[in-house]
This record gives C-alpha cells, sequence and structure tokens, in this order.
C-alpha cells in the first residue's frame, strides 16, 4: 500500500469517528468536518500527506477527541476513544509525523542526569545545581532538599571552607602568609577562586550525591562532561522584596536596592565566567517560580521531578 | 530559658558535634571549628542569636553534616546524622530561622492547582496552561500530555472552531454574512477574538480537566481566580531552527527567520494582553528546556510534576 493510499484509508477512518462520536454525543456543536463527503476526505487525506505533524491536523483530531471524551454512556466513550487512539497511532507512525522530529539534543540530554530513561554508569551521580535570584529562597529550598534527599550541599562558604583547609594542610600554619602568587598562579583572585572552585566541584560531583548552589556549578559541570542537573529559582521582584523586608528587618527602599544589588552581583558573576545571560530559561533544565510554591512544596517538586522522595524532615512549623 | 541561653546550649551541641563527627570520620580537612573553644562558643552563640536564617550559620552546619555523611561505619554515622537532624529542627523552630520566611506569594498559590498539599474544592479541574517557543516542540508535548493524561485539549484553531460553530448556531446559515460589528461589539477583529476565546477558556476551566495551548490563558486564568498550572516550554534557539530545517525541510536562513518571526509574533501577543514579558520565567509557575528531556520524558516529567502518571500511549519508534 503506498502512502497516498493508506493516508486516504486513514481519513475515511477519522470521518466515520467522526460521524459515530457526533452521533453518541449529540453534541450541540455538530460535526468537526462539515460539507460534502467526497470533498472533506479529498482535502483530509491531502492534509495526512502533506503535513502529517502540523497543528491542523492534530486540531482536527482533538476536537473529535474532546466529544469523544464528552460521552455519558462508559461503554460506548472507551469503544470510540479506543478507535481513537488507534487513529492516533497510526498517524504517529507515518513519516513526519506528530512527534517524529524530537528536540531532544544529545549533548545536553546527555548532561541531564535526571532523564530517567537513560541508563547511567553507576558511577554517576545525583548532582543537582541550584541558580537562584537573590529574595527567591534558593538557598532555603536547596539547603532543606539536601537534607530531604540525605546528600552533600556545598554553597560558596562551603567549598571556600574546604579550599581554606587544604591551603592550610599544604602550607601548614604559614598558610595565611603564603605568596598570593603562589597560591592564585598569578591569575587575579577572583579567576583564581572560580577555577579553584570549580575544580573542587568536579572533584566533588565525580565521588558523591550532591547539591550545589550557583558558582555556575551547571555550566562547570557540563564542560567537563559530568551529568547533574540545573534547576534555577526565581520569584517576582515585588515577592522577593517583600520576604527580604520581613527577614532582615529593612523599609522598602533598603530592601529593592539590597534584591536589585544581588541579582547584578549574580548576572554580572554567571555572565562573566560563562558568557550566558543569568535568569534566562534556556539555560537551565528547570526554572521553578518559588512564589507559587514555597519552600516545602518546592522541596517536595523536585523530588517528584528527580523521581525519589524528598521526605521533609524539619520546618514542620511551616507545613500546617 | 531566654532566647541566648538557648542559643549557647544550641552552640555547645554543635561544637560537640563537630568534634565527635571529626574524631569518628577521620577527615582529613579536620574540624569545622578551629581556635580556642569558649571563643568558637561564644561566636557561634551570637552568629544563632543575630542571624540564625543566614548562609553562614547553614554553611558551617553543611560542613559537619557532609562530613558525618562521608563516616563509613554505618550505626555511628547514624547516630551522628540523629543529633545532627535534632540540631536542625532546634534551629528551625527558633524565630527567624531558616526557612521561618516563606516565598510563597497567597495569591499565587491559591492560582496554583500543582500544589498538592492544598486542597481544592471538587469543582476545581486540572488545568495545564503551556506556553511555547517555536520549535520547542512545546505542541507535540502538549498533545501528548493531553493523550497521556486522558483530557481534552485545546489550542487556537479548536477554540476558534469552537466559537465558530456556536456562530453558525446563534446565526444559522448566514453566519458568514453577520456583520462584523455584531459579532465583534466594535472591537478590533484581534482584540475580540482574544476575549471571546478568553471567554471559553475560562468556561472550558470551570468544566473539565483541560490542556490549552498559549493565548495567553495564564494570564486569563489568573485574573478570573480559576485554579491552573503555567508551563513555559523552550529550548535553546540553535536547537529549535536545527528542528525546523529538519521539520520543514528548510534551509539554515529560513529556519532561523521562522523562528525569530515566530517567536516575535507570540511575543507580541503575550505582550499587548498581559503586559509581560513572554518567556520570562517569573511569569510562569515552571519552565521546562524540552532539549534536554525530549518529547516523551517531558510529557513523563510534567507527569511527576503534577503526581499523575502520564502514560504515553503512541509514539512508541520514538522511546527505544
Amino acid at each position: 500500500m503506498d502512502n497516498k493510499e493508506q493516508c486516504r484509508k486513514l481519513a475515511n477512518r477519522i470521518y466515520e469517528l467522526d460521524e459515530k462520536v457526533y452521533k453518541t454525543s449529540g453534541s450541540g456543536l455538530g460535526k468537526t468536518f462539515t460539507g460534502e463527503k467526497a470533498r472533506v476526505l479529498d482535502d483530509l487525506t491531502m492534509l495526512i500527506v502533506s503535513n502529517p505533524q502540523g497543528h491542523l491536523l492534530r486540531s482536527e483530531l482533538a476536537l473529535i477527541g474532546n466529544m469523544a471524551r464528552s460521552i455519558r454512556n462508559k461503554e460506548a466513550r472507551h469503544d470510540l476513544l479506543v478507535e481513537y487512539n488507534d487513529i492516533l497511532e497510526e498517524i504517529a507512525n507515518l513519516p513526519m509525523s506528530f512527534g517524529s522530529v524530537d528536540i531532544v539534543d544529545k549533548d545536553l540530554a546527555d548532561m541531564n542526569s535526571s532523564i530517567l530513561s537513560k541508563k547511567f554508569s553507576e558511577k554517576d551521580h545525583l548532582v543537582i545545581c541550584i541558580s537562584r535570584s537573590h529574595g527567591s529562597a534558593g538557598t532555603d529550598i536547596g539547603f532543606a532538599l539536601a537534607e530531604a534527599l540525605h546528600i552533600n550541599y556545598y554553597d560558596e562558604s562551603v567549598l571556600n571552607q574546604i579550599l581554606d583547609r587544604r591551603d592550610a594542610k599544604e602550607f601548614g600554619a604559614d598558610a595565611a602568609k603564603v605568596s598570593d602568587f603562589k597560591r592564585y598562579h598569578g591569575l587575579s583572585k577572583k579567576d583564581a577562586s572560580f577555577f579553584r572552585q570549580s575544580a573542587l566541584i568536579c572533584e566533588l560531583a565525580k565521588e558523591e550525591d550532591m547539591i550545589v548552589m550557583g558558582r555556575a556549578a551547571d555550566v562547570v559541570l557540563t564542560g567537563q562532561h559530568i551529568p547533574h542537573i540545573s534547576i534555577y529559582i526565581t520569584a517576582p521582584f515585588a515577592i522577593r522584596v517583600r520576604r527580604m523586608m520581613e527577614l532582615k528587618n529593612l523599609d522598602l527602599k533598603q530592601a529593592i536596592n539590597l534584591v536589585r544589588k544581588m541579582d547584578h552581583k549574580h548576572q554580572d558573576y554567571y555572565h562573566s565566567f560563562t558568557g550566558k545571560r543569568w535568569g534566562d530559561a534556556i539555560n537551565y533544565d528547570l526554572c521553578i517560580n518559588s512564589a507559587c510554591y514555597g519552600i516545602d512544596e518546592s522541596v517536595e517538586l523536585i523530588g517528584r521531578l528527580i523521581n525519589r522522595q524528598a521526605k521533609l524532615v524539619h520546618r514542620n512549623k511551616d507545613t500546617k
């Protein structure tokens, strides 16, 4: 059977399904396909032949499917939806049909450790990179998530403490006196700090499940081909400002200045080391608006996303 | 016991935990707290009193927690982590502690039907609003999700067909001849179309579980206080262009022009009716980078997110 003939058969099935669904549902809207049958079938066949992945065919089918789902008689509904699914499946198997061209990018997906259908080697770990805008409670969410998942938590200060302790071991009691040049290999302190933190993040990510806050860790890990999940947490500006007013006991103007300043600082940091726009949804696997969820629900949400139960162990006072 | 005394006791427990964890783990990095004990305790007490929600205290604790989790002896590890959790819980119950000021916004959360801890009235339905950038496969994901969840699917064309049929019923066979003024109540065709679609979306969202693509439906539903979930699906520009080249058999330049043009169209539409920036993570509950997941995994991801199993019924050919 050639493609055109198959498409005409399909068009026929769709036409007949539409008639049956309309008769059974008695919908006030009438049939999806109106007009002279021979012409409708010609048009529908052409649509399936020429553009099976297009939204027009999909919309026609959705109309029939929606109507079928509204049928009250359970048995009749079931039979018609089975036929509907059969038709969808056949369309899906046409060349260039719905979803036939996937959006998945091999390089990006290979780095994404939250794709459950993928098998990683046992060496790979659950590494969650969290970026957040100031005041979005991203830090609270990250810390609570680490506790809920029983995995390690690293932020700038934890990373720096580890690096300082290693310095102290290497250079002994004189660590503080070791010349900056020796420690930073001639780089600016900011750059040196970034590179040392980055190396540590990669080292840790190869060894353990962990959460790492900020530090452009997502870009660093991608550069080293270490799988991870990148999540960006934000909330509307006004809500972050309101939260900082309460948390830090600031007036409106102070809080606005603080949030703006810290956002700029993060923005500059991310951009200077990655060349990408911080907070742009395109740079992360997922973005969460924490104002829509709150801290606890955000933790549980991320748990569900990675298919692990994130059991909240503290902060019960907020969850009532 | 006053607050300061409680904080000193806590400081003591943290200090002792650090010592025990260090002894048991034998970590090469040494204790978290170094220096003279009396002074460490003073500093730690002050930190807990003055800034219990701050990242400094959290980082110190994370260092101890991380080290404790690295202990190989299971029993010793368990005991120390129990003490660690006890301490976290006590800190969480201090005034102004970790997570004491939530980010949740009542108005936004009230509208968010994916918050599982919330109870909605039985009248509320699962309404998923999907916005997407051109070429991101957002339409494929939305359509497959509707099928996987067995709920209705509405896009612009389905909505318009329903409206046209109602017109046909109201105005009879003369529908096409009815003056535009009568149909649009004097509004521009674009505005009238938006308002009629919006009214239909609200009507449907009160009656059934559904997926609605685009149409700024999230903003429309929020304005009418109808709970829903808003999801934005996008992928990096270059990947969307590459997909459109394959899907529509375009050359690079044509595909770039197409994606750019359609993005602008969506942008203008969203902005003109909502005043908000289309694609800004802040305007949605969640954003998904479809290039990191692909179509099928995105469908499953959204299913997990709303805590419903999204069973994929077709398109098996892509999932192997």
